[in-house]
Parts: C-alpha cells; sequence; structure tokens
C-alpha cells in the first residue's frame, strides 16, 4: 500500500469513526463499567455455579442443577422471556480415580493422570505394557507397527512456549489429545498416555475432549492425559530404560445420551424484534475442578450483559438473547441445536458475541465478519481505550456461536489475557479462588458495551463511506 | 484539531515511524521474547529471592542477604563490571505480631491488623479506646477535637472500584494511610486504624509506609492497618454501638540506621559509554510476605534484561546498568544516592526504566518524556503490536529513577495488568505463588526491547521530521 493510500484510508477512518463514536456512547459505556464494577452480578453467580454446584459434565446431576440455577436466577431479571430449549447430551462418566505408574529398578513411581473425556476404561485390574514416546503422528508413521504393536504411546509434544498467545500453543499440541488414540491404535497400540496441555510445569493433569473417529468399538484403546511434571519424569526415566513398564487403571465410560437443555433469557427488540444479538458461553464443564474459568465465567458474564443493559437504563431496540449452551466440551449438541432453530424460525441473527475464554482481565475481541462490520466495529475501537481495551481483531470467535456465522452477520469472542488460561484448563485447579473479581466484571462490562454498540447501530450501517465499500 | 490537522499529523508519523522500525529491529524484538519464554532466568531467581530469602525490609538480615545473592548473581554474567554503591538506611522492625480487637454486647471480636511502616508502638499492655470513624481529612475537621480527643481514628475510604487503572484508585486512598496519624493527632486522636488499601473483601491487613511529618516524637500514636473485611465488620459494629472500645497492641520500632547497599551491574558502552541507560526495580520490601511482586518481580526482569541482550547477541552502544534500589518502601535512600552521584560523577542518564507495578502481564509504559522523545517512542510502538502490548501514554515512571529526570532525557515504568496488584501488595500474600513464570518472563521481554531500541537510537533522533519539533 502507498503513503497516498494510507493516507486516504486513515481520513476515511476518522470520518468514519464519528459516525458511531458520541458523547453519548462513551457516557454509556462508562455506566455500563461503573455498574458492572460496583454493582454487578457476575461474581456472587459465580460463587454458587462454582462452589455450590460445582464441574457440571454434560448429563451429569449437576448440569441439570446449573440448568435450574441460572433459569431461576434469569427469571429474576424482569426479561421478557425465560426458557429452556431441550437438546439430548452424551453422558461420560469418568469412574474411580485413575491410577497410574511406572516402574524402573528404583521402584514404583505414582504419576498424575486422568482418563481424557470419551476414553474406554481400561480392564478392571489395569493395563500395563512398555512405553513409546513420541511427539507427533510422524514419529509414530517412522517407528511403525513394530515398535508400537502391544505398548503404550505416549506424547510428549509441549506447548510452545514462544508463542505469545496461548491458545495458539494449544491449537499446535490438541491434535496429540483429541487423535492421539485414534492414531496409535492403527498401529496396535494398548493405550495412549498424553502430556497435559499446560504451559506449566506442576502436577495437574489436564483432561478435555478425544475421539476414537471411526474406530470399531473392540479396537478403541484407553487414553489418559498426565501432567507436566509426570511427563517429564516418565521421559526422563525412559532415557535411561526404555523397556520400563507402565501401569494404567482407568474406569470411566460412554452411557446413553440423556435429555439436558440450553438455556435461553430474552429481552425482545422495542423497533427490530427479529434482528437478533446473542451473548453466551456454556453451562457444561469438565468434571475435575468446578469449572469456574471454562466456563462458568463466561456463563455468568453473558448473564450479567442483560442485567447490566438494564441497570444502565437500556432498551434493547433488537431482541437481545443471553444464551447459556450445553454440552460445549464433549459434543457441542446445544449450539448445534441453538443454530437448527434459529433457522428453522428464520430468526435473523445480526451478532452472537462469546465468552469462553476465562474470566481474565479483557483484552479485546476476536471477529468473524466482512470487511465492511469489521471496519464498522473498527470505528468503535477507540471508545474503548479507557477500559485499556485494545484487541480488535479478524480470526474465531467461539465455538458455540460458529455455527450462527452468515456472510453478511457478525460473530464475536471475548478475549481476556490468555497467560493463565492453560494453568487451569480442564484440571482440578479451575476453581473459584482462580478468577478475580475485578477481571471478571471488566469482562462483563466489556461485553455489555460491544452489545450496546450493536443494538445502537446493527451491522449494515446506511454511513458506511463510499471508500471503505469493496 | 481541525481534520488537516489530523490528516497532516498522521502522514508525518507514517514517515516517522519508519525510521525506527525496520526488520531488524522485529527480528531482534522476536529474540528477545523468545529468549526469555523458552531461557529466561527471572523466575528461578525469584523464586530464590522470595523462598530462599524471603521479605526484605531495608536494615534487615535479609536485605543484606539480597544484596549479596543479586550481587553473586550478576557476577555470573559477564559484565563489565559489579559492585556495590554503599547507602545508608532506615531500619524498622515490626516486633512481635501484633494483637487487636473491638468488644460488643457479644463478646471480643478479633480482627486482622498490622503496624503501618514508621509507626510508633503501644504502650505494652495495649491502647484501649473508642473509635471514631471517618473517611477523611475533612470529616476529622467537621468532627473537632470534641469528638476526636482519646479516641481512635478509624479511616474507611476504600479504594474507589469503578475506576480501570487501579493504582488511580491507591492514589485517592493512601492519603489515609501516609498521613492519617500526624492529621489525627492534631485533634488528640490516641491511635489510628486505616483500612488496608486493597480493592478485594479478605482478610490480609496490608501495611505501607507512614510519616509523622515534624510532629513531635511525645505526640506520635500508633498507626495500624486493618484487612478490608474487618473493616466493614468494625463499621458495621460501629452503627450498631459507636461506644465500643477497640484493643490494639503492637510493639514496632524505628532503631539507627544501618549500612545498606544498592546493587549495580554494568555493561559499557561500545559507541557512547557516558551515555547511561539504565533499568532497575528495588530490592528492599516489606516484611509481611516475601515480596515477589513488590518488587522481586521488577528486580530479577531487570537482572534479566542485561542477560537477555547478551543472549540475543546484542552488543549496547551506551552503556547498560541494571540498579537494584535498596529502600525504596520507606525512604528512598537508595534512589536518592544513586541520582547524587550519577550527577556528581556527570554521567548523562539518556533512558531509565522501572519495573515497580508486580509481575503481571505488561501492557506497556508510563513515560516521562518531552514531545520529541515522546513522538520517537510512539514511532516504535507498533513494533510491540505482536506482543500485546499497547498501552505507551505520558504519566509518571518509578520512584526510583523519579529523581533522575531531565529535560532531555526519558524515563519509564512498566506497567503491567493492574486488577490484582492491590491483591498483594504490602501484605502477607505477596508471596511466590501468586507469580505466573509466563507473566514475569513476558514483562522482561518487554523491557529488553525498549532498552535495545533506547541504546539504538538514543534519544535525539537526527532524523525527526520538522513537522514534530516544537
Amino acid at each position: 500500500m502507498n503513503s497516498l493510500k494510507i493516507t486516504l484510508s486513515l481520513v476515511a477512518l476518522v470520518a468514519f469513526c464519528s459516525s458511531g463514536n458520541t458523547q453519548e456512547d462513551k457516557d454509556i459505556i462508562r455506566t455500563i463499567y461503573t455498574q458492572s464494577l460496583t454493582n454487578g452480578h457476575s461474581y456472587q453467580w459465580l460463587d454458587h455455579l462454582s462452589n455450590d454446584i460445582g464441574g457440571r459434565l454434560s448429563g451429569s446431576e449437576n448440569a441439570q442443577k446449573a440448568v435450574e440455577y441460572t433459569k431461576s436466577e434469569l427469571e429474576k431479571l424482569d426479561l421478557d422471556s425465560v426458557w429452556l430449549q431441550p437438546v439430548m447430551v452424551p453422558k461420560w462418566v469418568r469412574g474411580d480415580k485413575e491410577e497410574a505408574y511406572f516402574e524402573t529398578a528404583k521402584g514404583k513411581t505414582e504419576v498424575n493422570v486422568c482418563a481424557l473425556g470419551g476414553s474406554v476404561a481400561t480392564a478392571e485390574e489395569g493395563l500395563v505394557a512398555q512405553v513409546v514416546e513420541v511427539h507427533n503422528f510422524e514419529d509414530l508413521k517412522a517407528l511403525g507397527e513394530e515398535a508400537i504393536k502391544g505398548k503404550i504411546v505416549f506424547y510428549n509434544r509441549p506447548m510452545q512456549a514462544d508463542l505469545i498467545q496461548t491458545f495458539e500453543a494449544y491449537g499446535g499440541c490438541v491434535d496429540q489429545r483429541y487423535a492421539g488414540a485414534m492414531e496409535a491404535a492403527k498401529y496396535g497400540a494398548v493405550g495412549v498416555v498424553v502430556r497435559s496441555m499446560n504451559l506449566r510445569q506442576d502436577d495437574f493433569p489436564h483432561t478435555g475432549s478425544m475421539s476414537y473417529g471411526d474406530l470399531p468399538v473392540e479396537q478403541r484403546i484407553p487414553s489418559s492425559a498426565i501432567s507436566t511434571n509426570d511427563a517429564e519424569a516418565l521421559s526422563q526415566a525412559l532415557k535411561a530404560n526404555d523397556n520400563l513398564n507402565f501401569y494404567l487403571k482407568q474406569s470411566c465410560q460412554q452411557m446413553d445420551d440423556v435429555q439436558s437443555y440450553n438455556v435461553i433469557g430474552q429481552i425482545t427488540g422495542s423497533e427490530f424484534p427479529n434482528e437478533y444479538i446473542i451473548v453466551g458461553g456454556h453451562l457444561d464443564s469438565w468434571d475435575l475442578g468446578d469449572g469456574s474459568h471454562d466456563d462458568g465465567a463466561g456463563v455468568v458474564q453473558s448473564m450479567d450483559v442483560l442485567r447490566l443493559m438494564k441497570e444502565s437504563g437500556l432498551t434493547p431496540k433488537r431482541s437481545l438473547r443471553v444464551v447459556l449452551f450445553m454440552n460445549e466440551e464433549n459434543g457441542l449438541r446445544g449450539a448445534t441445536e441453538y443454530a437448527r432453530l434459529a433457522e428453522a424460525n428464520n430468526e435473523n441473527h445480526i451478532f452472537a458475541l462469546e465468552s469462553d475464554a476465562g474470566g481474565f482481565t479483557p483484552r479485546g475481541f476476536s471477529f468473524a465478519a466482512n470487511e465492511r462490520n469489521f471496519n464498522q466495529v473498527l470505528g468503535w475501537k477507540s471508545l474503548f481505550k479507557p477500559y485499556l481495551i485494545h484487541y480488535f481483531e479478524l480470526g474465531g470467535s467461539g465455538a458455540d456461536v460458529g455455527p450462527l456465522k452468515t456472510d453478511t452477520n457478525v460473530l464475536a469472542g471475548l478475549r481476556p489475557d490468555s497467560q493463565r488460561y492453560f494453568d487451569y484448563h480442564h484440571a482440578s485447579n479451575d476453581t473459584f479462588d482462580a478468577v478475580n473479581k475485578r477481571e471478571l466484571e471488566l469482562g462483563a462490562a466489556t461485553m455489555t458495551s460491544l452489545v450496546y454498540l450493536f443494538d445502537k447501530y446493527g451491522v449494515n450501517p446506511i454511513d458506511t463511506p463510499e471508500i471503505l465499500k469493496d
């Protein structure tokens, strides 16, 4: 781009910004933040969800309690309607606490493991086998069936520490967890142990979803995560003795699907009731901790968006919904059902925002949008500067809102600071005490402010400068 | 400003940016971040400073151990010189753990308090008096001597939760702690209890410096901080019974000054040895926790700046110093002595950077600079975008580097995310476990990158566009 073009674009941008960036907008956003920081409800809701209910794996009793609790809390907010959207969800249960150790000349070394969600159990007496350490699926191929058959495959590729955005490091590793068992089974492996998706060295194993793909039931092998400290210890031990035995016992199992629900609350739009703006997180969580960051935070922030709109004296022109999705972690059934019904009912979803990256200090949003809509959003960015919100970038949004994408609407995901997220993600330390009240409340305010702007301006402004059109 | 001016300024800025924003700069900064995140030393140094040494109040044995430890670690870095700069520091000791309770019809309620740094003790048998609650010095004046004489003044103004930058909320409250005793003594108060400077509700009392000003010794009254939970409890109890008795016992005392040191390491500049760039934090801390965030983090990050420069293959053109200041918390003697000697020795300090706001995810820097130098710095801002560094604003720098300000040099303070800082500040929970390794390392890399740019470009570039000159 030459400098004249830069100049013209900048001039256009300055002109454009002024259209959706008024003193009224500044004042309302200030009110929203003040409300959230001095009178927010997100933290007390999270306290109940985390400490009184706890982990909420799809199909569990706790998941049902969370449905009932959030519905009853939404009913207190004087919305226009609150309802449950039925959806059948998978039910996987962990069973007894897993056991694992490896044996060297010095004796047994116990290690911290947990079954991956969706894994089969070991035999009741456990599984004992030698271990082959690999870093990726290419290593499997290079080793071949001869080296792998009858062994436990130990995937030990660490998250890449020099990536600034930790979700990128996660994306670079999670294939080991998700597809590790189905790939290893092809070479005759009898089990899989995967290094936890954690940038820290500690003793917490991190669970998460895995899949056997179309592998026949009889070929499915137990799959487990091991803590980062124990992954290092096992790797060291293997360097000294690659014939050591590893013992794994887990009793998890897949049950029949059960009835569950998305929880929805709505303020019906005063001017454009069939233009929908939704904000949500997922109500289910893994079972090891209490799911405070993943995704209790997103649930309570989303609930507070509607409350903060009302407390800030705002009457939405468009229909504003909070959607608490069920079964994000191991099936996405709630999101799929929500999108199916939205289409069947011809609901025009102009904007959908998800919070599912932890309750940490918000930095901004990632947007899935066409160029025109993204330019509109960029025009609002300076409104967020007083709140240290700086990250407005094109990219993904969220797993639950993803199915709602069209060519003309906008999806977004809240982007909190990500440095600590994988310290807790899917592990037993994802608990209420790891969430800071102010950080959580800042997230709720940031989401509400963006929802306010989309409600006020919509997604197809008449005054888009010609120069910014395609 | 009209739009033509905006356009011209933007054009100038674009032109200007390109001068200090090369591919080489991008590559080197990437190397610095990678080094810090994969091979940083800051976290292991902090582990020793926090867990093996601990709280390092000026004049204490631990402060001396910290001097010796950091000097010996700097000596391992193959710098051009490492030395101690002698300075006499005040020595205040806390004595026995403080005791406090208030009495109502229901009995005694114990409360969590700690003496403020510099306070006198109570009598050995403790102090018992009625309590008068105020929010500020105007309240004292309105109440007058009649209502205050013989009582304990309870300052209970909370930090303002709706301020986004928590240091601003701190600035709006800290007069109660620093000057509360000297102001209350004027009206005949016999003691002071101050609500802890903490945005959270919890049980930790937060210490910090206080002063009696020029109050004669015999008029000095004991001054203590109370936890936020207990401040609320006391306030509630006073609403029911404003005659309740409060008991306070503390045995702290001020000793004679003792010999201590700033710790300094230097790489001498290859081209401009009398142009100094310094980076530092303060080696002393309060005594309740282990001073991990305040300011162990700043100390180890500053040490790592010099190491990361070398590890990244950089040979400074200007003299680069790490300065670990002694006695920031209760006297600033180290900083004062450093500045005195810098002036006496005619050392031209072109840039001084302090990290003293915790080891949290870095967001950017606050700069004390003239317009020309600040514009130069703004030209570098986009180099930091990949690292999510966005905050480049004029403002304060740091207490220790402050005395070095001239009309033409630049001072800066690292600005990490501030939301959690006052959860730990000056309290017993400011400990190693509250610091995240990656967040700490990102701070060290961010500091090193800015130091690299100042070393490369200096502060007075020849190519400043005319349009940006005053």
